[in-house]
């Protein structure tokens, strides 16, 4: 595995030497601003590296409380849980959901945290063909018993595959059966997709119930988040109003019982959201970036979606193939990533180029230009 | 909750006033060191905030690297696994353990990482009396069928009682059992206790298995630590052979779907490890410390252990007295915690004294003056 000697951005350093890069979840750049870097540094001398103690201990400072409000304010929400990292959102949320909830629903291509943390439940756990709101409604009809009351878990946005999943389908779906919930990993939408860059529910108009604790009509919906990906910084978050928040925290051992992100990593998330709030032309220019780049494709004869999520999977032939795709753009000075294995894959693996509000589009030619000579 | 608004040592600013402080889990001191946090913020210069990808994408950098090689170095074995929380060091053990045992026996007062985690192995759990080496035994007799193997999860060291899990019995008990295995959360022993500084079973003498993925005589012997508390960083590590590292690495999500502990947490992490490495008296000026602070208990007619674990449990009264013996210690310039609730303390709640290596023989004097004027 290569080593990242920079900041992941549309230039990144690998093993030595400079490539145009396509890869990660970077996508709007922010890992890298200098801002982002000034606001973790200077914090770090200010507040030391950690508070070494839990959130109910002394374990409140500047940092994470300005994470909390900027997180809010950016999902429209009255307040937010910050925790350590994204991947245990969903442990977070199916234990609070637990007694909500008889039987989960499971898209059959769900991130690994999805699975593991629908686990926390401990509920009986039906998998649904992806993304197909018609097989939820069959396993819905098939697996529930009259009374009970169904949770579907999904990704929000498939981090390999690039998908968003059909929301208000499954809304429709969960609307027949009173007290239906949809709580979804937003991991990857976040920041990405949405009028105001809030995800998979705001993609689909869903704005009254961007976060967790609110309803939309009969359908309780939910997500988490997280600030390492397009939100530029790292942790989890959850948001909602500050009644359901405080409940959260309080039935959260990841409040309690954890470490809270370090002081660096709090300071640089809570510096990135103000960014984006402040900037919404980044997610134009990241919209614009990922349709310049899947016209390009398109012309080229390979299929992609017509949706604004900066991930474009490509499957070329064998997985030999692709690896050999993959090998001859790193020769090339291009890195964009050949995955063998992940959630949501199928066994010849795929390719995935990851677009950045930060690529300029001289930069998407030429990959779709040397993309095009190793066809 | 009041706020920290400088780094946590042995003076720390809360709510805008200095406090001696003698409170979380910095035991060395290390969250707050010049060369700790210098570590941190050139880094973030360098490598960005994080490689904003997993380990398996393009996600290794150098700070990385350099945490799992001096880890293992400071736990006496070829490698190391440095994950995002110390806290989902029990999950990532339980699933890889999984195949291995057939009933899990769990310490009473176990902490809530240590609980959840292990329900990832969806095995049956029974519980025994906190640290009863006796009941473990009785319920062990009572519960495993012929032909199981049992597995013991527990604290290596508790986070408010300070007690010490007897590994010894316990490996007594484990060796009637073909196959019978122990698994500790170190959290608060590594870098606190053991004669090299490992924790718990190092504590134990037991230096042949010092790391997971080893075996002393019949008995596997397995743990997960933290760098967030004594070892003055943050993220969980697991050490032991390479090729098991690289087994646990493949098993686990936490490699290659999860973001990995970003640049200035790593960095400053491995600088703290290089620190507790270099200087292995700071762990005899923690000993000392507690020495002396438990001696001065002890001459009060407080009830304390007479082990060199750094947190002390006091129970004194009632939970409003032990409110109001806080709340005048704090007036008097003093923090130290009244945990009311928390893993493993009962209704009353307790009064929690974390010891450093960096107090000063003057400041724990004060501590037990003033303790003493308000008994």
């Amino acid at each position: 595995m290569p080593l990242m000697q920079s900041a992941p951005g549309p230039e990144t350093i690998l093993d030595g030497r400079r490539y145009l890069y396509f890869a990660g979840t970077g996508y709007l750049g922010l890992q890298g601003h200098p801002d982002v870097l000034k606001a973790a540094a200077d914090a770090v001398y200010q507040y030391g590296l950690s508070s070494a103690t839990s959130r109910t201990g002394f374990g409140n400072n500047p940092p994470t409380l300005e994470v909390e409000e900027r997180a809010a304010a950016y999902f429209g929400q009255e307040a937010a849980f910050y925790y350590i990292s994204g991947y245990v959102g969903n442990a977070i949320l199916a234990q609070w959901l637990r007694d909500q909830f008889d039987v989960a629903f499971l898209d059959e291509l769900a991130h690994y945290s999805v699975i593991e943390g629908l686990a926390m439940a401990q509920r009986p756990v039906i998998t649904f063909r992806h993304c197909d709101a018609d097989d939820l409604a069959a396993k819905v009809a098939a697996h529930l018993q009259p009374g009970q009351r169904p949770l579907v878990m999904s990704d929000g946005v498939f981090p390999s595959l690039g998908h968003i999943a059909p929301i208000p389908a499954y809304a429709e779906v969960m609307a027949r059966y009173p007290g239906g919930l949809i709580c979804l990993d937003d991991a990857h939408g976040g920041g990405a997709i949405g009028p105001a860059g809030r995800g998979t529910f705001d993609y689909f108009g869903l704005d009254g119930a961007p976060g967790g604790g609110r309803s939309a009509g009969p359908t309780g919906l939910y997500f988490s988040g997280t600030l390492s990906k397009a939100l530029g910084g790292q942790g989890g978050i959850i948001s909602g109003s500050r009644e359901w928040i405080d409940q959260l925290k309080a039935s959260s051992h990841y409040f309690n019982g954890a470490s809270q992100p370090a002081v660096p990593v709090a300071a640089a998330s809570a510096k990135a959201l103000e960014i984006v709030s402040n900037h919404p032309e980044l997610r134009q220019q990241l919209w614009d970036n990922v349709r310049r780049a899947k016209d390009g494709l398109g012309r080229m004869g390979l299929t992609v979606d017509d949706t604004p999520v900066p991930i474009i999977p490509l499957t070329i032939g064998s997985g030999n193939n692709m690896d050999r795709i993959q090998q001859s753009l790193m020769r090339q000075g291009i890195a964009i990533a050949y995955v063998r294995s992940y959630a949501g894959i199928s066994a010849e693996g795929l390719l995935r180029i990851a677009i950045f509000a930060t690529h300029t589009p001289e930069m998407i030619d030429r990959l779709l230009g040397e993309l095009g000579e190793n066809l």
